[in-house]
């Protein structure tokens, strides 16, 4: 049922069924602009900024230690940091098959020979459990995360035979191995657990996949249905947290810890893809429709709780304390990537496009090399920029820090960002999707046509122009699609020779035969534009925000003349937003607070907002490139006057 | 300096100067009311319910264990969970002070032989450290609680002295063993280090007072100077979760873990008022103050995060995610209650009384076996009553719960209502002040002249009129002063010999030679408010709170027809709150929000409140008396139309 594919595409999903069929890294390229300049940033500066913390901080010498026995116990690194290796693999795999960096090649080996080496001979591979000195194989399935890091060595392995397939390196040998070791151990027959952090459940099927093993496809299918019977047990914050206080087919939406959350809906989307299980991918819809709905930050950001990085309950979206992990932001694309093809609904690739500009591009600053863990909506207070030469202990640090603790995202950043291109276009019986915007060229070779080439033009998403040029014949007709976001509801038009008509959000379609040189032109308004909250969300009730085109905008206090405080600004929306001396800019007044020594009072003065001084234009930054001018507070969501 | 008193007044706090002095349980007698109800309940259920418990989850047995030598390394509880049987015995020794119960005199007894037993030679005394199997004394300063559960120990021996003071039990005798034993360890000269949890400063101070010896005195205030200097090292949440970031003299606001905070700032207080340090003094009272004016809830509830129950920067004050942990509130009134005395402000007495209302009368369900940990402002979903059977493992859970694994609050939920009366009225040079209204009486001996008699008699909260009858003769005038609320800025009078004056908040004094069946009448405005809270506090935007007196009230979804939705409500401000039927009423119409796939739109329409249905009569609880009728949702803070 499932099948390896003789020529695989380089991509990181590979559904066997679905409505849509995505276009590889050897298919899609991008060649300029926004995307282009972070994935040069990530190869540059950011994979050699991982490999140089995974070296200091140990974490790839613990497989070296396991290799030789030296490592009895104690080790560095926390439960999961083998996981960061894998990830960092899978990230250089990625970054391999879209440049072809024999340098990186070359450190991508010698990574995976030290992996290799640590490995048990029966496939078990971990380096925190089942050595002498160490807590036995599996003995901590709540907390351990001997499955999830697992899951991230497969994903590499797959990243690695999608883009090399021929390779000597052995990754995928290893990972086969492993996965073989789980599938004995957690079989019918065998441990009837699961993993607290999913991740294990997408991996086994992407393996199943690559390999066309079925058996990984069985056993991610029972690692789903195990969850949410509370084989985990309790924890401090209920069994919600890693999703197993109901069955993923019965959850009405995503909760609990948002990474896990959105993960294990990744893995169900998959499961439910390769078994043709509709009753399971019609829950996993709905309880993305209810999330993006009433959990979702503005900025596509989910995770409303420091605590257990989780979801909070409907409505419950502080911008200050907004913990919008970026690995979360990371797992949404990956459900709604998932959904995507399943469906083909535009609302996927809407939050896709959210989310990579709001919350992915947000988290590493400009140099590579420092990144945040949490995204915050509203920072109040200046605080202190972490330090650069140590691995910060808070993940909710003030700044952008170069290493964590806990350090999940600068890797999932990087291998987000290598694949990219993957995430460009789609193909389908019809034609070509296109649901994201990057200066780019797309090649595809259909298994009964000849090679459709297009080239897309544009400096979106500072500009709304996208030209979009086919670069081939075609004496049969075929579909070009090109995504209308939601957000571009007023304006948006489809241009082909010479003919423009309106185009409303969804799919504009052009079906023709068609010639080199054609060209169809799609105009995004991009007016900067208000934006205000369902009347439910408590926490930024009497608020606006400010958006242009996919970009959420905030005003950030070193834009205020004489240090103003963002806490103090009113926007009067009767004045629209606008583009001024190249920034967007809106019309503020200042509030006159009068200070009591008790913040709650009788009669409505109490909380009327007094201004003080003039109207001011204060200039707006794109949310996802703040923080980079020094200490700075900061806010998306601006009270009305 | 600081003296042992001859006649020891049965008060937890005695500065040896000071505006203030405090009266005693012997002196104060509450008689009935709201507060002796819930004093019958504390030592009818809940002291029994405490008992239970400390002996089902082997906190006590601990010291039994240490005492015959088998308990040998893990051991049952939390490191801290030793400071329960004191907090107990606390409780137990206010108890019997008020009523003199023979039965729970011998309980006390028999607890306080358990813990001699568990007594090392030198003094020190923790069944988690410093024994066999064990790690070693003084090993974990940041989170071992050892100094912290000695300050329990040691509050609890100075509640006994106070109260029982030829009592043979020996408790005393134990505590300044363990108090030798940490001057000696953590003096000058020794480990220059403190705790990561404050208490034993205030507990020290205390100490010193009732044993008239300085050397106590002289190690709080080594404590107090040694913090905020980073001699506890940095963990997770930063150092100010710990206040070990900024010294005491040297912070303006109370910031970091609630409770950690307030202990502290309350040891500081008793450490400057027995060193005679106005620096320090004029440190903590504006720590006090920018709290109260930008970090507190309407409640009188502090903390406003879950993940570090801390107080938040200023301003953040979420309604849904607020913590504000009961002993926090116990902190609260601990702090303001020895800056009361310091300073005889009102305003002071005015945070006490809206926390006891507010807080701490809020934990405790009304069979007093029940209780809450933290108290939130607003609940979204019905959630699961914690199950009564088993100690809650999550603080903020649903509803409250018998017991937790961190059980910190019904312990002091249980010292503080035992030892209320002590924080009713006061003495100075002048007369007597009176600062809570309880139906009770006052008798106070002044050192100079005869015996001064006072009955008060009121319903309050439930009605405004709070009679003070005089019952003693004396030739020479004294002042009597009665608080008048900062709530009460409206229609407040004092009527005495038929003659009726306003009276503005703070104190409402008479000075007269009083003669026996002279009367004053305090007429307090108990109409049903709104209160709006200041501008800058994002999270309650646009909203209202409701309140009566000293009580905050709140919409719970039982009291809604057809089982409404607390968050669907809007309330009318042009009709003000009234009451009706017995019930505080506010008029409300239900919003009817259009669902959307996606929560942020352009135009105001997208959070404009369109209503349904005609004009509601809500019948409101007040906030202390919510969740005792099964599940429910709840907001103290309601949208406006």
């Amino acid at each position: 049922m499932t099948m390896a594919h003789s020529a695989p595409t380089a991509a990181p999903v590979l559904p066997s069924r679905g409505r849509l069929r995505p276009l590889g890294l050897d298919e899609v390229r991008i060649t300029g602009g926004f995307w282009a300049e972070r994935q040069s940033v990530n190869a540059a500066a950011s994979l050699g900024h991982i490999a140089h913390w995974l070296e200091r901080e140990g974490w790839i010498r613990n497989f070296d230690l396991i290799a030789t026995g030296e490592l009895a116990g104690e080790r560095r690194g926390r439960e999961f940091s083998d996981s960061e290796v894998y990830k960092f693999l899978e990230a250089m795999a990625w970054e391999i098959g879209r440049t072809g960096d024999l340098e990186l090649e070359s450190r991508f080996r010698a990574v995976v020979t030290r992996v290799a080496r640590a490995q048990d001979a029966d496939g078990y591979l971990n380096t925190k459990f089942g050595h002498p000195g160490q807590p036995p194989r599996w003995s901590d399935l709540q907390w351990g995360h001997e499955l999830y890091c697992v899951g991230h060595l497969l994903q590499a392995a797959v990243a690695r035979a999608r883009t090399r397939p021929d390779a000597d390196d052995g990754l995928v040998a290893i990972a086969r191995r492993a996965a073989d070791n789980v599938c004995e151990t957690f079989g019918p027959d065998g441990i009837d657990g699961l993993c607290g952090h999913p991740e294990i459940e997408a991996a086994l099927v992407e393996f199943a996949r690559t390999t066309g093993d079925d058996r990984y496809l069985g056993q991610a299918a029972l690692f789903v249905d195990r969850r949410g019977t509370g084989r985990l047990g309790d924890v401090e914050w209920g069994r919600e947290y890693f999703q197993d206080e109901t069955p993923v087919r019965e959850a009405t939406v995503l909760r609990g810890h948002a990474v896990r959350a959105n993960y294990l809906a990744a893995g169900a989307v998959d499961v439910a893809a390769e078994t043709d299980d509709p009753g399971l991918m019609k829950a996993v819809r709905d309880q993305w429709r209810n999330t993006v709905a009433r959990r979702t930050y503005i900025t596509g950001g989910q995770g409303s709780r420091h605590q257990d990085e989780a979801f909070g309950e409907d409505w419950v979206l502080p911008a200050d304390r907004a913990y919008s992990e970026t690995c979360a932001g990371v797992g949404s694309v990956m459900l709604a990537w998932r959904l995507l093809l399943a469906s083909g609904d535009s609302g996927y690739a809407d939050l896709i496009e959210r989310t990579l500009f709001n919350v992915v591009s947000t988290s590493p600053a400009a140099d590579g090399r420092q990144f945040y863990y949490t995204n915050t909506l509203h920072r109040r207070e200046l605080g202190t920029v972490p330090d650069g030469d140590r691995p910060s202990i808070r993940a909710a640090a003030a700044g952008r820090a170069p290493w964590f603790e806990v350090s999940c995202c600068p890797t999932n950043v990087a291998r987000t960002l290598a694949s990219l291109a993957a995430y460009v276009a789609t193909t389908d019986d019809e034609g070509l999707q296109i649901h994201q915007y990057v200066p780019g060229t797309i090649v595809h070779r259909p298994v009964d046509g000849p090679e459709r080439r297009v080239t897309l033009t544009t400096a979106y998403p500072e500009d709304g122009q996208i030209r979009v040029r086919i670069d081939s014949d075609d004496d049969r007709p075929w579909t070009l699609s090109l995504r209308v976001p939601g957000w571009a509801d007023q304006g948006a038009t489809v241009t082909i020779d010479g003919e423009t008509r309106p185009a409303a959000p969804g799919y504009a379609t052009e079906r023709r035969s068609w010639r080199r040189g054609d060209e169809v032109v799609l105009s995004l308004p991009l007016a900067p534009r208000f934006t205000y909250p369902d009347a439910r969300i408590d926490a930024v009730r009497g608020c606006v925000a400010v958006e242009r085109g996919p970009l959420v905008f905030a005003v950030e206090s070193v834009d205020l003349s004489g240090g103003g405080n963002v806490d103090e600004l009113l926007v009067d929306t009767r004045q629209p937003p606008m583009v001024a001396g190249g920034r967007v800019v809106v019309c503020c007044r200042r509030l006159d607070p009068s200070d009591h020594h008790w913040p709650y009072a009788g009669g409505e003065a109490a909380s009327a907002t007094a201004t003080r001084g003039d109207l001011l234009e204060v200039p707006l930054i794109a949310y996802h490139a703040w923080a980079n001018r020094g200490p700075s507070t900061m806010r998306v969501w601006i009270p009305t006057i």
